[in-house]
């Protein structure tokens, strides 16, 4: 494809204006990473000022082509290009990384034109992925480019995501590796040995293309290529020299992370400008992504049609629960990664088979892709064991960071799974969970309580897990009860209770045979449904802990960072403590009720407990 | 390569006992799964019975090749392998996933011949590439197998542990997919399109063997071909049916996870026996492994040579001991993700090379390597960022399943790092280390602490977690001070103290800050470096809280699953509560005081919160 030859004076002078920017940036703050802006400079010119569709004014917009800058350390480099295009005051550039600013050392989506937090390498693509799957979902003909390091493809999460994108033909998906052949502590492990890297990509399906990444109309042209090729995604493989422009720097190793003193920094600028070309013709005018249309409002879900005693397992009512959410607000998709059979997602499949995506056994991309769903407006539930959730923590943690709309159902969890032992146990989705700040835990106990809250979950902004078990469990709920984020629920309770019992999901039914064993010996307890860990109704469990006297949790969990952790957290202001049963050792193979009673967790340890 | 023929009839004679047994053990417990026990049948028989060396009576033999079933859900393939081999009684393996049995769902160390527990897919690779480093450690000539099946090489974390397998050259090592094409939920992504998975393998620099994993004649021949391959891992893959020799389930969905009903069984067995064939003559003996050779003795690490006041970050201190420890101990070896001139293992790379493995920006690869290499006895100190850990979050949930004795570093934890920004503090750490029972978690205040604890780390066996820090602090304990893991430190302490305040790492700084301010209004408290979290010094916190009447605790941790809630859950049966000062937000860029002191956790918020 021919390259319009006007276009590359101007771009050539961006790119050094973005490089002088750059450096401008981490020298004032004093860290950062400047050479690894540098050397994707010219590949950021021409993707933002001669390929790509968006409104400089209106960074939101939903139509417009969407950048994820993966290798988030290159941060000064997405910055200054927002400068260029005219959205960021120039003068604020400097402001980075301080604390009044924005402009973190790492991107975030405090700031418009940032969909996911990156900064934890190998998020980036599986982002872009969501992102791209959202554009099919909205029939929206935005693109989606991703810039990556070639240090960061030693991440397994990109495979996964390479993979899926593939599986998923997404050709508006376009990846660009900055190949600049140096780590962090030594060159990569390829170097530029660009080869290998076109030969990995091409065998997980990609349109692998080979360029000089500093050659403008090369880089034109393969963003052309990438935009003309059909039924896969592309990826742009650039050969490029970290810290490219400042001979001081360019190539050489042991500038990772480093900012230029003012010295060097003076230097830099002079022997940058220097390379300033002379200007043809102004660049045409970024085009304009298509106009917004506005999402249809999401409907309200029926209420659950339950009869109280019927025997449901969470995990099905979970699924039933989505895949009637699902008709009721567009903006639900549902991911799983190879377990919809075992989920009940498979419900949601047979209905809304359009916004269901199946990503086998890769939770990491499965997690990634569902933030880039988040990021532009849908409401993704990813789905798997609980267990295995924990393949994606990081992705977690960057989802919280990210403050993304994403709601985690993770099934299967605790010892009351059984036989499969404790590699399929998830005994610390809650330690993991509930350590990030505002990340909404739940964990409902029946099927009305699953219904429920996956609806509250769809209404309520914010990153969410909901935990959900393998048992079937009486519905002890009325079809009209409420279940609002951050309440609980007292379901046995008189003036002479002597103990406040807390249970949620599989040892509430503990609990409540507890009660019976103890009312039948004249001990009354209070019995509480604690189906919301986080955000937690301290007020509740505080006078519950006054008027009953204690305070005894039960969990189907590790004793550290669970139920009973979220209370005393809840009640020591108030000078409360309590007492915790919980799994605190590693579990074996066994039947559920077996495991339940040996790990401590039973009626009869409650039993004991309160005696 | 020619093969010997006459050992065929046996070896299609073992598989179908395998596939017998396999059906027997999960019919008889209810549960599990036959089907993918079937179809790596074939592929087991010749490799236990006619390509690895090892001693059937001693299956921990330090020199007998090593075999990984990373496809843990074929658990009772395995037993029924080591029960052919003559090390099971054959009678055991009906009591697959009885609570009474070691024979658990999936497979775990407490067997002799399971080097990692698995069960979560994806991690055997990565495990089976620190099994061959381990060979080279100790120059043994063992070779290692690990069994995977096709839907697991969806996970990230196998083509990070490819990668690094090709960097290390690992000739030693065998991969084998059972290509079966049916993954749980439907069939998996490339069904048998076994091209897509040899071009995906060649180019991560494998030696590639497409087979018919039916064929005893093709797999002999591959196993052949891969041991003389130098230069390069091999991987056979398999084109299997699942619930292969059974014709009702073979090559058929909706048998994953089901064990056969006993009439379906007994059907079952009548087909694999009309399978028998005439035997020839009996099979040659398993090759015996070469003898053992005693590794020698750890020696004592000098101890350190630091001076009261020297300001020296605790990952620097980390580089600095684990140089020394390299020396004394050679079952000590190091991994690192890239950031070797941040953590400070460069220190080690100086003088031990060879025991030194750069894992590049591969966390899930490196920690389930250091998994295998200690498995068969290395000391691994694996390291990096401690947020970048998260990433291996789920390989830290099988260590402990594993109960395997890795040392895990995470340094440039919390937000003390300042400028770089949320995605690279870690904030959640301790919520991941310490929800895991007998999980050891260490955090040293000062370089001495840290020198001395990593020693501590080395002479004690299990997994364990070390958080080091970024800031420079000063020396405050002389060199000769013991640090015994499960102990802290009083280090402030009288008679007259109205509040204990319990800092670790950057925040003991803060405290002893506050307590400076504090003595001056007339006010003492006393003052607890709790370097260790995990065991923790249960009764002395008991009593600190009891003689000075409050508990307060500082961490530079988010308020989930930290500091404040490890001892929460230690003081709670005596009855006391526990004020804490932890990071209760997602962090923003900054500088390290600047953000110290937003977060709550400075020294000025230890006064306010004393006052």
């Amino acid at each position: 494809m021919p390259v319009d030859a006007s276009l590359l004076p101007n771009l050539r002078n961006i790119a050094t204006r973005l490089r002088i920017e750059s450096i401008r940036a981490t020298t004032a703050a004093g860290s950062g990473h400047p050479t690894t802006c540098m050397s994707a400079a010219d590949l950021m010119a021409a993707l933002f000022f001669a390929e790509m569709r968006f409104d400089p004014h209106h960074p939101e917009h939903p139509m417009a082509d969407r950048f994820v800058m993966s290798k988030g350390h290159a941060a000064p480099l997405l910055y200054a290009m927002w400068a260029e295009a005219g959205y960021l005051p120039e003068k604020q550039l400097t402001d980075l990384r301080l604390l009044t600013s924005d402009l973190e050392g790492h991107p975030t989506p405090r700031l418009p034109f940032v969909d996911v937090a990156t900064g934890s390498l190998g998020q980036g693509l599986a982002a872009g992925v969501g992102i791209a799957l959202n554009a099919r979902r909205i029939d929206a003909d935005y693109r989606t480019y991703v810039l990556m390091g070639d240090g960061e493809t030693a991440e397994g999460s990109v495979w996964e995501a390479a993979s899926v994108a593939h599986k998923f033909k997404l050709d508006s998906l376009c990846a660009i590796v900055d190949v600049n052949a140096l780590g962090q502590s030594q060159p990569t492990e390829f170097a530029h040995d660009m080869e290998t890297h076109r030969a990995r990509w091409a065998a997980f399906g990609w349109h692998a293309i080979v360029i000089d990444g500093h050659d403008m109309a090369q880089i034109l042209d393969a963003y052309a290529s990438a935009r003309a090729t059909r039924g896969r995604p592309s990826v742009l493989l650039a050969r490029t020299l970290k810290g490219k422009g400042v001979s001081s720097v360019e190539g050489k190793p042991n500038w990772h992370g480093k900012a230029f003193k003012p010295e060097e920094a003076e230097r830099a600028y002079a022997e940058l400008q220097a390379q300033v070309v002379e200007e043809s013709e102004p660049l045409p005018a970024i085009p304009l992504p298509s106009p917004p249309e506005p999402e249809p409002a999401p409907g309200d879900m029926a209420p659950p049609a339950y009869k109280i005693g019927d025997e449901v397992a969470t995990r099905e009512a979970f699924g039933t629960a989505i895949a009637k959410l699902a008709t009721a607000d567009k903006r639900v998709v549902s991911l799983d990664a190879d377990v919809k059979n075992s989920t009940f997602t498979e419900r949601f499949e047979a209905v809304h088979p359009e916004r269901f995506y199946e990503f086998f056994i890769a939770e990491q991309a499965m997690i990634g892709a569902a933030m880039g769903l988040a990021a532009r407006g849908a409401v993704p539930f990813p789905s798997t064991f609980a267990a295995f959730l924990t393949r994606a923590a990081d992705f977690v943690r960057m989802a919280a960071i990210s403050r993304v709309n994403i709601k985690m159902n993770g099934s299967h969890a605790g010892v009351s799974i059984g036989e499969d032992g404790p590699s399929q146990m998830a005994l610390e989705d809650f330690a993991l969970t509930t350590a990030q700040p505002d990340f909404t835990v739940l964990y409902p106990a029946d099927a009305v309580a699953t219904e429920r809250l996956v609806a509250e979950m769809a209404r309520t902004h914010g990153p969410m897990y909901m935990r959900t078990s393998r048992p079937k469990t009486p519905v002890i709920y009325g079809n009209s009860e409420p279940f609002p984020i951050g309440g609980l629920k007292v379901i046995r309770s008189s003036d002479a209770d002597r103990a406040t019992v807390i249970g949620a999901g599989v040892t509430l039914y503990e609990a409540l045979k507890a009660y019976d064993t103890l009312k039948a010996e004249g001990i009354l307890i209070r019995v509480i449904d604690l189906y919301s860990l986080h955000p937690i109704d301290a007020p509740a469990l505080v006078d519950a802990g006054k008027r009953t006297g204690r305070l005894i949790t039960v969990e189907d969990h590790y004793s550290a960072g669970g139920i009973g952790d979220a209370v005393a957290r809840a009640v020591a202001s108030a000078g409360l403590t309590v007492t915790r049963l919980a799994v605190t050792e590693i579990p074996r193979s066994g039947k559920p009720d077996e495991l339940i009673d040996k790990y401590g967790i039973s009626a009869r340890a409650i039993v004991d407990a309160v005696r």
